[in-house]
């Protein structure tokens, strides 16, 4: 019910449906934008055997969360459909690659040693450190590489402000600091404002850069920006507390990775800090927060964002 | 005399002086921008340690170049002095963020597994190597975060073609391109255009980006731009070859790393494919292509850009 209180008249939104088509369109542009083939006569090609590690840590798999929150703020926000269409579905594969290649670092053996993701090997242990290493680096490049085309495709404002938001969710003060705090937290106890602000960056902040590139995709005025910001920072901790619940209470075939990890490796999490119970509601209360943020948002099609939430909250894996 | 030919009338330019002025700025700037601080009110602050280490990698150490040589293509083309130079100070920092994340990246165990770096120790010794990873990754980042300054010291169209350029010289097809296939080519026997090949991408890419980075703040028109590239080009080879003669030339000390490195680690290089002599020759053979490059040009201030292509091919470390 929560889902038709924000969502207004149509109850029946189906999310699969909808994600279907759009995804359809993510995986064909990383399928043909992670290639050996450079956008540029001039340029060199880029070696295969990068480019075959790059390519096997974003295709096929993922559940492509990041993508779908740029498509949903962009149509949240858009008011002639087509606008910034190409700008959004470039920023979607973008934030993508943002993620992947912070998967293939963290998961190496001297961040969180991890040999299974999406389940299959990871990066590592499939093409060895060093090529998992660069791959995560030229994934990185390949990201602000796909917001500037250098055709008039995108507007060059468009290109500049897509640029400074994902740079700045991805780094220092965005996921890269939310890394290092989290790395840095192992055996130690923090309490709730501490773990939240490392979640915040860590988690945090690329959800949220994604709803508002989408959002910036379709020229959102400053106060509807204003309401996706609080939607997107109350998704983005409710992703990381339910990641915390998933990690206690589901099993590593669901997961796509070894469970339970967290907790072997002392990491604090909210379910080691608050309980399991706590946890839970805590994460429905942030829904809360983000479905009555969309409200605000006084936008008429926020049924795909509503349904993301649900889905970030309510997901199995 | 290469000098005086291409500089025409004053032949006494001072590098030294010239750089030293400039450096300043680019060290001050710098200092000031790899910080905890976020550049928005509303930003998380970036964790310290983080930011410590990213501080370790760059502050302090180095020659420069790319910035030297993102000014030198500037004042080059620009006609108003004043202008594009806050786009050109920004451009400078960060093609030496993706120099110095590249450094931090290659110098782990995984990759080159190296100590000693600018006679300090490298970073994942003084840091950990999860600290290094992550604070390469988010040295990259911030190169980004530079290039799109959200007031409007620098505009849009600037940002877009700055950001562009500089991912294309960092990633698959650049830089991270070229340290793959060196990677790959270790024990292998490579040929002299193989070998060019991957220089062009792992030292070239970045170097040329820089000229052509400089040359856009101030800019240039499409004819000056291919001159640029060419002399980019060649000074980007020309400084591999000359690394490869001073791996076998010079000892630690001077060079600020661990000399002798590329033969113990049976490394194809230029010394190694075609002997120490012919390699020498190589080396002012492209020196003399960057200044014919500089007199292509057309443009009048070139001193700086030839004393650096000097300076390139004639360091002692």
């Amino acid at each position: 019910m929560m889902l038709a209180d924000t969502a207004g008249a149509v109850p029946a939104f189906q999310l699969e449906a909808w994600a279907g088509v759009r995804l359809i369109a993510v995986e064909r542009a990383l399928e043909r934008w992670i290639t050996t083939e450079t956008s540029q006569g001039a340029g060199h090609a880029a070696p295969a055997a990068l480019v075959e590690a790059m390519r096997y840590a974003v295709l096929d798999g993922g559940k492509r969360l990041r993508p779908l929150l740029v498509m949903a703020a962009h149509e949240a926000v858009a008011v002639d459909a087509g606008a910034g269409s190409e700008a959004a579905l470039r920023a979607a594969c973008a934030v993508e690659l943002i993620h992947a290649y912070s998967l293939v670092h963290d998961d190496m053996p001297c961040m969180d040693n991890d040999v299974l993701r999406r389940g299959k090997p990871t990066v590592h242990v499939r093409f060895g450190e060093a090529d998992a290493l660069l791959a995560g680096d030229a994934l990185q490049a390949l990201a602000f590489e796909l917001l500037t085309p250098q055709d008039d495709s995108v507007e060059c404002l468009t290109q500049a402000r897509l640029c400074g938001l994902l740079a700045r969710a991805a780094g220092s003060s965005g996921m890269a600091g939310g890394q290092a705090i989290d790395l840095a937290s192992v055996g130690h106890r923090l309490n709730e404002s501490e773990l939240r602000e490392m979640h915040q960056l860590k988690t945090g902040a690329l959800l949220q850069g994604s709803v508002l590139m989408g959002a910036y995709c379709g020229k959102a005025a400053a106060d509807v920006l204003g309401a996706l910001e609080a939607y997107g920072a109350a998704i983005g901790l409710a992703f990381q507390v339910v990641d915390d619940i998933l990690d206690v209470t589901a099993d590593s075939t669901t997961l796509g990775k070894t469970a339970g990890k967290d907790a072997d490796n002392d990491k604090p999490t909210y379910v080691s800090l608050m309980g399991l119970e706590r946890s839970k509601a805590y994460a429905q209360e942030l829904l809360a927060q983000a479905q009555q943020a969309l409200s605000r948002s006084g936008l008429a099609n926020t049924r795909a964002l509503a349904a993301l939430a649900d889905m970030v909250v309510n997901r199995a894996n």
